[in-house]
């Protein structure tokens, strides 16, 4: 099989090894005579897979017991619906930081809810870097303040977080499970899974105990927090294939060495191909600051759009996919997610030296 | 492999040719060098599924041109509170029929966010059938009439559809797919894929284009129908592998000989497990009364507790899964959904004549 070098910015590369076991229990699951698609979302053997996606989870990022976790629908979008129809009572106000098209999607939508205001932003210099300095120190009508840590189409990412005294609360879509976090600094997190927890589908939330008490109760049942926690995340039927494929992500985890160990190989790939760019005499040049460099999305663009065409086509020649950037940024993306690995990195760095050389 | 034989009520069984073939190609879709659930949503092999299943669903419902299919995430639930949210204006009403609890549920949403009345119920005989007679001309403050096609805890289903000129909105999550139906009768249907569309995780939603208009703009972005529409359900990511799968289940009905074929043999299913129950002098009762039979779901109950748990044990050992009826009902309930061979059923009224014999 000729796999592809997988550069897709999500849904992205999943581990050989997860989708191999996938396959191989796909028509019986655990002995069940059945796919664990076709099981019951009451029955106990789906039920094990549910805790232990949990339970994994809650390990790997060291989730204390005071937090919840939610295994959700709707993507990251519904999140920016429902944080601020839970959390955005009438009286005060959500803050958020702008450091991209997703942080402005957050935002737009609380406004439609409620008071809004940005505290910092790097839209003007069309979002190169993350705005680290600001105070949050007066502003006693929060209700939070939004983030999002890691930002794919202009590759930028929060190198560390803002502490603050409002409840904080970011979205990890892109970079959650990439690095160790200090989950105690958030009040809640959220994230679409298909970077790199599993497949599209499933929206994992982690939420502190004492926010979930001040859910609005107006909301529409299945939009409030308390639902979920409530039920285990089983209040409704949920996407069951994909948080079975989470807990396979998860194990995998854990078979590579643990999040630290995952970590550190993500920052060696991010630096190889940063490398790459940095080494190029200017024909690679960087869309992000030097102090807010992902390391899930490198940004880059060539000296010209002919050039950047033909990177592309000759790129997937050689099997490296998924590399063209968003319209907001021009050029080239590669995102080097957990799954993607090393020797990905090394090949799109070594293709890159190659075309500087002919072009 | 010792298949089971699977009446779980959702999730529920799949083709086994449908998860042969998503086996085959877990790793390698279409000589991409990816899984499925590695494409981006914005390639074209993603995009050719996505169509694929749209396509193959308006052929096989034979949905007019003047509707809209739409791949949505939430399940039911999210459904429950969306119509309500887009459709139930201050000044109008939104008329229910209660069938069962998923009825309830829908009302109970709609109750949160506007105006409500029930039209007709047969709550108080235990929704052991379908109220059919009602009218609905003088309702002149009407936003929608809700109906549930089929319920899945009680068992029951409706033969004919109401007529009326309020805008019909029905569930169909637990019989879409099962028989013909007449599309144009309805202004909106949708439907949990998890019985007889797919894996659970993605939604479907058929949507005539003029109710499209009427979608409320104050309702955040991603709960709104029009947002969905406009953007070919590729607004935010769509749940990839769940509808993948629903377009190889909606391969399998057309190999199956379309949908004309598959109600014939629902109905022979749903005959031989019915014909054990009537046959059985008193010993299984049943619980949906003759007009109003699901084809879906069997439900019935044996003279004792200790009965139903013997029968439920026996029945396990012979590979016979998922019988166990809902508390509201009591008993046991076979679901005999698309997937469902005719062989299970046979199998299954076979066990029903020898316990039936035994005890």
């Amino acid at each position: 099989m000729n796999r592809a070098y997988n550069f897709n910015a999500g849904p992205s590369a999943l581990p050989l090894a997860v989708l191999e076991k996938a396959q191989s229990e796909l028509l019986n699951f655990n002995g069940t005579g059945m796919s664990v698609m076709e099981l019951s979302h009451r029955s106990q053997a789906y039920d094990e897979v549910h805790n232990k996606a949990k339970q994994l989870l809650k390990e790997i990022l060291r989730v204390p017991d005071s937090y919840d976790i939610l295994f959700l629908q709707g993507g990251a979008s519904l999140q920016f619906a429902m944080i601020p129809m839970n959390f955005l009572p009438q009286e005060k106000k959500a803050y958020f930081v702008l450091t991209g098209s997703w942080s402005e999607k957050a935002l737009k939508e609380a406004s439609k809810i409620g008071k809004t205001d940005v505290i910092a932003s790097s839209k003007e210099a069309n979002y190169t870097h993350i705005p680290y300095d600001f105070q949050t120190e007066n502003l006693h009508d929060a209700a939070y303040l939004h983030i999002t840590s890691n930002n794919t189409i202009f590759g930028t990412q929060w190198k560390k977080f803002p502490k603050t005294n409002i409840p904080l609360i970011a979205d990890m879509s892109s970079d959650i499970l990439s690095r160790e976090i200090n989950v105690e600094q958030f009040d809640l997190i959220y994230a679409g899974a298909q970077k790199n927890l599993g497949p599209s589908g499933v929206t994992v939330v982690i939420i502190r105990k004492d926010l979930l008490e001040k859910t609005n109760n107006y909301v529409p049942t299945i939009l409030n927090y308390q639902t979920h926690a409530n039920k285990n995340s089983l209040y409704n039927t949920p996407p069951t294939f994909a948080i079975y494929m989470l807990s396979l992500v998860l194990e995998w985890v854990q078979t590579e060495g643990g999040l630290l160990k995952i970590e550190q190989r993500n920052k060696e790939k991010a630096e190889i191909v940063y490398r790459a760019i940095d080494e190029s005499e200017g024909f690679y040049k960087p869309h992000a600051h030097q102090d807010s460099r992902s390391n899930m999305n490198v940004t880059f663009t060539l000296p010209s759009k002919e050039l950047t065409q033909q990177f592309l086509e000759k790129a997937k020649e050689q099997n490296l996919i998924g590399l063209n950037g968003h319209r907001s940024v021009g050029g080239c993306r590669a995102s080097i997610y957990n799954a993607v690995p090393l020797e990905a990195c090394e090949k799109l760095a070594q293709f890159m030296a190659d075309f500087r050389k002919k072009y």
